[in-house]
């Protein structure tokens, strides 16, 4: 039996349900309890939009599966919250990159691009705004997350999402273009624009348990290995998968000249490369001294061996 | 003697003189400490262009005075953060603005707008960096700022940036263009834009230190009533100075057909309603219970007798 896929489907379905209703709830115009002013029911609509009901929610479920491995019992409230909170800047990152000055995307998990739907101007607003409700989300007033676990989560986000981490990346991505790179400044810029916040999930969801120093150091490196395989995966799928599968224009980074591994080191050694990096993933859940890695371990399987 | 003219200019100076510094410093390619990650020149250069050399500094000159009010002697060095972490929401606020699929606008605090001299793509990307950088600042991983005290103020922070914010502020004045607003929803749109961040400015600086609950309510009123006068100064200078003195390009909003409080009240009403906001948040500092508000008084008389 394939203990992996068996655990991902069922472990899966019940998270991500968790994670949908949560984001269901926390995104809207409804003005919390004790607040003054609602938000304006148009920019909650651009903002629901671009969050609920697509995408796979990776990032979500490498925090609750990293928070589940370190022990996971106390810091669930924070915990789905971390979740929630790296989606809502996965999803604003998505909204501004597929705006004309940049990507120029129409198409995002088979929808029309936000911009496309409801303007320019509503989709950087939206964008702007999804990423304060990220750190709204990681600060609620109420006493379900203690405040050192706050304060934690949000030092994390914040430079997973930042100039030395997403967005620093999607700057060299956009500097890049028409240039060409060797593997390590790839590497560099992927490091950044993908991985950081791969690997900030998963730091998170470990930061809302009680990590000790050994697992830490091993799920530091669990990130920084599935983030690259990520992008890896993703350059890979972007020349053997079509647009349908995708969700999204496919055979892009070729049209827009962007370096990628495949255009780097062709298509056989970028597949080798990402099984190179599933095992190093792999290799560091086994010594991280925590026992409850299966769905760790079947999410760094997922990214890698991934169709869309 | 005027004293509060007096304390003003000397004190501004020095907190000035702190805020620049720490700008200077703080927004930078320099990888902190510890991280493996530096940022990219071209996107801090971008960030540093929309931060500093510019601009009046009064979200920061607030926090730094509702601190001091409040005792201000613990919470220094979270006060100064938190100073720079309002700026920074601000300057990233401009940046957006300024962008074509926004107000479109060349000219900022006399110099071309960000998007101008380095490109949209990248005034997006400085934008959503400096929004991060904002929660960065308030999570230091050393000691110098108690958790609590972070976890408070990235939970004001996020609150007064986003949907039901600053963010949504601009989103509700994104759709009045060319409408008309009653007054109520004149303010309504107006407490979001630009006073949630000058009132979230004046609680963060209290909660840098160790506000009491009479003190809080009054800062609030505070907050509130200098946040509604600065946007009606801001109507009246748009249709009274000139560009060279605002900096930036004059009698834009009659152009675009924008609603303020020039066009729904007339310029007399208009200035007389500015000064009755002035005397309220001055009321309000004489009921805080605080003894030491004359640079808040002195910011509130500011705002409402500035001349750009």
């Amino acid at each position: 039996m394939d203990s992996h896929a068996f655990q991902l489907e069922s472990w899966s379905r019940t998270h991500l349900d968790q994670v949908e209703r949560a984001l269901e709830q926390w995104v809207t115009a409804e003005a919390p309890v004790g607040a003054v002013h609602a938000a304006p029911a148009a920019l909650v609509d651009a903002m629901r939009y671009s969050v609920l009901d697509g995408g796979k929610r990776l990032r979500p479920l490498l925090v609750l599966a990293a928070h589940e491995a370190v022990g996971g019992d106390s810091g669930a409230a924070a915990a789905l919250r971390a979740a929630c909170a790296v989606e809502l800047i996965h999803a604003y990152s998505l909204v501004h990159d597929d705006m004309p000055c940049m990507d120029n995307d129409v198409l995002r998990r088979g929808k029309p691009t936000v911009h496309v739907r409801f303007g320019e101007a509503s989709a950087l607003l939206a964008g702007d705004a999804l990423q304060a409700l990220a750190f709204e989300l990681l600060t609620p007033d109420d006493a379900s997350v203690e405040c050192t676990t706050q304060a934690r989560l949000c030092s994390l986000l914040a430079r997973a999402a930042g100039s030395a981490g997403m967005a620093g990346g999607q700057a060299i991505d956009l500097a890049s273009v028409g240039h060409k790179l060797t593997e390590h400044e790839l590497r560099e810029m992927h490091q950044l624009k993908t991985g950081a916040l791969l690997q900030g999930s998963v730091l998170m969801g470990a930061y809302c348990g009680q990590p000790n120093a050994v697992a830490l150091a091993a799920l530091r490196d669990y990130g920084a290995a599935i983030g690259l395989a990520f992008q890896v995966v993703d350059d890979i799928l972007d020349v053997t998968a079509d647009s349908i599968t995708l969700g999204k224009t496919a055979g892009k980074d070729a049209d827009n000249d962007k370096p990628t591994y495949v255009s780097l080191m062709g298509l056989a050694r970028s597949q080798a490369y990402a099984q190179e990096l599933l095992a190093q993933a792999q290799q560091a859940l086994r010594q991280s001294g925590l026992h409850n890695t299966l769905a760790l371990a079947a999410l760094a399987d997922m990214v890698v061996n991934r169709a869309s």
